[in-house]
């Protein structure tokens, strides 16, 4: 969710239920600051920080999340073994983000209040191991006691309610907040996911850090020299530094990283952030109950 | 399910109440009709024939399950529109498997009864789109009206029950069944797949045919050519004919292909199908409760 998830989005989807989250990774610790303020003006309900321990700034945004109180951070990347105690011990609810077992248990060794595991068809950062959503929730579950969040192809109701199924606590959504009105992603950005079809993102960078990326004209370099054996430098050279801001938050489509889930063939509209919660909602509580429905008419015919 | 799905393990999952298919991708068509003979045989209930339309001796095939009075027919691979009219004017139920909504639609042009969406997750032949189960399933289901069965991750009753929210009116399961001990699969075969771990499996020749084999010494060779950009003919050297009956049916393990889906992680024990089955709908069942009983829970108290 970087340099989609600000102050505006996150206030807006802790005033709407859901828990918002800061973004942080893209942001400088006084740009974070500015926002955590912003975010505590625009909302009386908690929010939190999610902070990738793979960038910079790690150690001196940690220690600004303490200094501002912020009660709950997620970790993603990295890890979690280096800040949770520090986190645990200021009093903060640490959530560690996993693609599979071996970090969900290191996660939970740690010390970490709850584990969201995300899976293969989620936008950005993933997994080496390519492990989707429908495989990773039972693996995890079986795994760990902890509360689970499922991410990775949740955009709906429906989709909350698999999860849940699958043995998920609740659910992590980015992609349907990247296009939602509060959502700092430029608007050429949020055009290119409503118009995205199943099939147009596609997993690259296997090599160094996979991600997650809409097809556009970057992502057909990348894929052009990962085709040809081309090395890690080759790619580095190519990505240069700032692609992810170019492409997401100043809306160069051609030259900029697009980071976004396969759900985005599903997304048709940007709509306000608590219409998109009520619509999930609405979604969960109606298909559950037609699920109960036939639960109850197996009961009375069998 | 080639060299996996016999009369033997078709006919024990129709007896236990599922509708078993024969796997005739691996079979010429004088070892498809005896299949079928001892599949009648062996099972008063309802059968079917899976034909891979990519394969070899597919006209023939077609022709003999019409003189064989074989009514439920499962396509995949190929262009549903060339045998689906022949087969429904000979009164055979057709459904297509598909892994994106073009063929989905094609599918439904063609005439077919129901359409198969299977997602990333499932083993063996796989789509070039990757989309996951959990991303594909809402996305056929807002395309068609059709039945729609979801296949790939699906190998416990949560995960039935997890298709059915995100839209499915039913599952196919494969790698669950290649675990069981009606399955033609080698013991050897088996065994690895009761050893699997998640990551463990892998979606390889994507520039040709994409099939999620079982990491093993093969594996590893068509990953090396891949990763130095090695060309198409260059992979088909290397694999050459009967890799697949190699490793699935006579158990060599290091020079032969293991198809098998992501969830083989999930798979700890062999048993009868049947008991498959059973574990399953109880497993369905209990889920299904446990969703409902919060359901009523929260009507109660708010």
């Amino acid at each position: 969710m970087i340099w989609c998830s600000g102050w505006q989005l996150a206030s807006a989807v802790s005033n709407a239920g859901g828990l918002g989250l800061i973004g942080a990774g893209s942001m400088d610790p006084d740009i974070m600051e500015e926002h955590i303020r912003k975010c505590r003006n625009a909302t009386k309900r908690p929010f939190g920080v999610n902070i990738p321990l793979l960038y910079q700034h790690v150690e001196e945004q940690i220690k600004r999340v303490v200094r501002n109180e912020i009660k709950i951070v997620f970790t993603s990347g990295g890890n979690p073994a280096k800040w949770t105690s520090f986190l645990k011990e200021h009093g903060i609810t640490v959530v560690h983000v996993t693609a599979n077992i071996k970090s969900a248990l290191k996660s939970e060794q740690a010390g970490v209040d709850a584990v969201v595991a995300e899976g293969f068809e989620a936008g950005g950062h993933n997994g080496k191991e390519e492990t989707t959503t429908f495989a990773l929730i039972p693996l995890v579950r079986r795994n760990i006691s902890l509360p689970l969040i499922a991410a990775g192809g949740i955009a709906t109701g429906r989709g909350m309610l698999a999860a849940l199924a699958l043995g998920a606590d609740g659910v992590q959504i980015g992609s349907r907040f990247v296009a939602s009105e509060e959502s700092s992603a430029h608007p050429a950005f949020k055009q290119k996911i409503l118009d995205a079809a199943d099939g147009d993102t596609m997993l690259v960078l296997k090599k160094t850090v996979p991600v997650r990326l809409l097809r556009n004209k970057l992502f057909y370099q990348i894929q052009e020299i990962e085709q040809h054996g081309g090395s890690v430098e080759e790619l580095l050279h190519l990505l240069g530094a700032g692609r992810a801001r170019k492409g997401m938050f100043e809306g160069n489509i051609d030259e900029g990283e697009l980071e976004i889930g396969q759900v985005a063939a599903l997304i048709d509209e940007i709509k306000p952030a608590a219409t998109i919660i009520r619509e999930i909602m609405n979604e969960y509580h109606e298909a559950k109950l037609e699920i109960c429905r036939n639960t109850f008419d197996n009961v009375t015919t069998g």
